[in-house]
């Protein structure tokens, strides 16, 4: 950040009156300037058993599979927001949404939010973002395809947990991002 | 926002090329400049059964009691965040964080989520947002002098779960900010 988005004067880096941390502050009309972490919100969606997964069109980890996720946006709540990414990205619909899974990415300021939910008719499709989209067994999985941490680790614990037959809401936190175990 | 914090230029409200929102997006470097929800994350205190509870010395609702909670900054996790708005609202050391209510309010993009969590040693104060904090059993909560809609329906909810004796995540979603009933 280098401009006021007020007043388009300079900002500078200093600690403000009454606060504890660094902020962008402008040197004109001194508006502080916060940044904060942003939520991403994605779904897990089970069809008769099977789970649905994209197969990414874009980069980052283009061609590898994910759950349909991406940033919640002003406005909405955050199943509306993984809803609404799961439309996007594989042209399904989720219904009966159950919070499920976060995860704390503090190093880049993420939290991500995934909702276990259902397909409404079992139909899908491949967004713009998505090469193509498909249900899976667990053992058809494309466990060494998977594109990002969050998504292998949220898959493993929910057919864990299927087999337990609970499904409570987990919350930990992602340190640096590795990849999944080939 | 009415400059790119980029580069000092214009910003206009535009759809991008591959979007489907208006974005702000700088007419010189093209910067999209993002906004998106906010995450208030706070605490549910609770020693020897009761619940700590800090009146605020700041408008909004100055006066009203509320629980610890504010903004959560980049590098942290919601936990983390949560245990350090208990440390600078109230003096007290959150310990045992269990995630328990999370509210969505999209009319103003913000999204609150609250930990359970205990007191160490019980100790607490009055961080310089809070004219005083105390410990209330549940006859004794000011319940006509809460904060907060949030705030009084976490607190409601959290007594009739003890009751029960289970604490489920619950997410929900406020659609406009009303007082609670007086
Ligand atoms: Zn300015
Ligand atoms: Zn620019």
């Amino acid at each position: 950040m280098n401009f006021c988005s007020s007043c388009g004067s300079a900002v500078s880096l200093t600690i403000p009156a009454g606060d504890d941390r660094e902020r962008y502050v402008c040197v004109s009309c001194e508006a502080i300037h916060y940044t904060n972490p942003r939520v991403i919100v994605g779904c897990l969606p089970v069809y008769e058993g099977r789970v649905l997964l994209c197969r990414r069109a874009i980069e980052p980890r283009r061609n590898f599979w994910t759950l349909p996720a991406g940033f919640m946006e002003n406005g909405e709540t955050s199943a509306g927001g993984a809803a609404r990414e799961t439309w996007e990205e594989a042209e399904a619909k989720a219904i009966d949404l159950q919070l499920y899974r976060i995860f704390d990415v503090p190093h880049i300021s993420q939290l991500y939010m995934f909702y276990r939910c259902g397909l409404e008719d079992g139909a899908f499709g491949a967004g713009p973002e998505s090469l193509e989209s498909a249900l899976f067994d667990e053992a058809d999985v494309p466990w060494d395809e998977i594109a990002f941490p969050v998504v292998y680790k949220a898959l493993k614990e929910y057919f864990d947990d299927r087999r337990r037959g609970e499904y409570p809401v987990r919350v930990s936190s992602i340190e640096r991002l590795k990849r999944p175990p080939a």
